[in-house]
């Protein structure tokens, strides 16, 4: 039984791997009937519309004026401007909102002047990421059973936070609510210096250890192999956060060798086993 | 068309995962005809015998009396004494490897007599290992494709070391050949090193995060799974290397974490691309 477009009409500016799943996942649901693809590459769009993740798309930002609701898919450190052409463009009252792996300074600029806004914007973070990219990596059930974490600020009305968790609900997600700040404390724990330490691991392997590598090392380094230009985005937005991460890292690290270099097998094996316990309670 | 088996009879001692894979291996490759699986307990001796991994089984050493060829199958610490009951119970000339994620202590610990033992001992290490237990995880392709290193001394005769390694060649793997300490360093830096960074970073994690972690954090702590007792043997076993592997692995995280506290993007990117290149080069 059809139901009826909860946003008959949705832009996504940025159609990669995250955007274009938000397409595809808003067209297979039947929560929007037209999803309008807004990027720089005709290419790419091309690809999105290919993948089904689009219904039409635009070189031109002024097509958000046509949506209900636009999704700003792309890197962090293009969003903020990205916001800015937007906001000039959409119908008064249009829900606005991103998909940005860091939260604070993305949600800041736009605060800066909500008084002036025309969108209503509120900040997102489906955790569904992984190294993949472009529209053709785009999976309709990407968002189903992860985990989205939606920033209002103090300023931000209710029912504009809970529409934007409601497109995610929509999507299969779990929805967080929690302040900006907050989100990008939180991940840097669990995304931000974990990327980093995979880097660092990768980095430290030289050419010639490589035959000697087996599942452990290829599971703890694989995200190193992500975008190098999308990450150094990321890392640097949240860098303050992600080195407090990194210290309490370092003081595991620290822990663990200590109990190694003393010989301390008991210690070892307690501190292992702690370790052991908070990686089970996560699943596989 | 039936192949004469290598070595018409085998004993593994210790039928866990890596044990149960070798007797599953050598049977289907119909390298041996007959498999004795010599444990302590009673229930995973026939728990590999039901995984088709030995066609016998003993609760007593004195059982590798009958075997051409005798496989060490247990945790690192301890394969020195298990190598002991071995030797005293073989038929001299007989061959013996271990399995062992370590080899430099558990080499020498049989070189020290070398000259008063009955077996041929060579030491090797199937770069194939997993988070998973017990003969039930065993996989009888566990070593195609895979490395294994095989660990003459200089007192090793030189068939010795290539009948070990045609073991190995025969099972499907790529073998190397090296000096025990040279295996011990190059493993700190692929396996021992990036587990205890696994475990850190599970340890950093509060438990309060766990709802906002995903792929990457999946992937970068899995190895933290592995078992605790298994795991301390190895890291105290070969302390020094994996010590000096952590502290080229600190010195890349210093060189990234300084890169990004300075904002200095283009060195963060240059620097994640090194680590993407590392990681690419290995495959998924």
């Amino acid at each position: 039984m059809p139901m009826k477009a909860q946003w008959p009409s949705v832009a996504i500016v940025g159609v990669g791997m995250i955007g274009g799943s938000v397409g595809q996942a808003l067209l297979s649901r039947r929560l929007a009937t037209r999803v309008i693809g807004i990027g720089r590459s005709a290419a790419s769009l091309a690809a999105a519309k290919k993948a089904g993740a689009v219904t039409d798309t635009s070189l031109d930002m002024a097509a958000v004026a046509g949506a209900d609701l636009v999704v700003v898919a792309a890197g962090v450190a293009a969003i903020p401007d990205l916001l800015e052409e937007v906001d000039v463009a959409v119908r008064p009252g249009t829900l606005v909102t991103d998909t940005g792996s860091t939260k604070a300074s993305i949600v800041a600029a736009w605060e800066r002047r909500r008084r002036s806004r025309h969108g209503r914007f509120v900040g997102s973070h489906p955790i569904a990421g992984s190294h993949r990219r472009g529209p053709a990596a785009a999976n309709a059930e990407l968002f189903a059973g992860r985990v989205t974490v939606v920033t209002p600020v103090a300023a931000t009305p209710g029912r504009d936070a809970e529409e934007v968790g409601g497109l995610w609900a929509a999507l299969g997600s779990t929805v967080y609510m929690m302040p900006p700040r907050e989100h990008d404390r939180m991940l840097a724990t669990t995304s931000h210096a974990p990327h980093l330490v995979a880097a660092a691991v990768a980095a430290a392997t030289p050419p010639a250890s490589r035959a000697f590598t087996a599942g452990g090392w290829r599971d703890t380094t694989r995200i190193a192999a992500g975008d190098p230009d999308l990450w150094a985005d990321i890392l640097l937005d949240n860098a303050a956060e992600t080195a407090n991460a990194l210290k309490r890292f370092a003081g595991q690290v620290e822990r663990l060798l200590s109990a190694i270099e003393a010989g301390d097998r008991r210690r070892l094996v307690t501190l292992l086993k702690r370790a052991k316990d908070n990686r089970d309670a996560v699943g596989s």
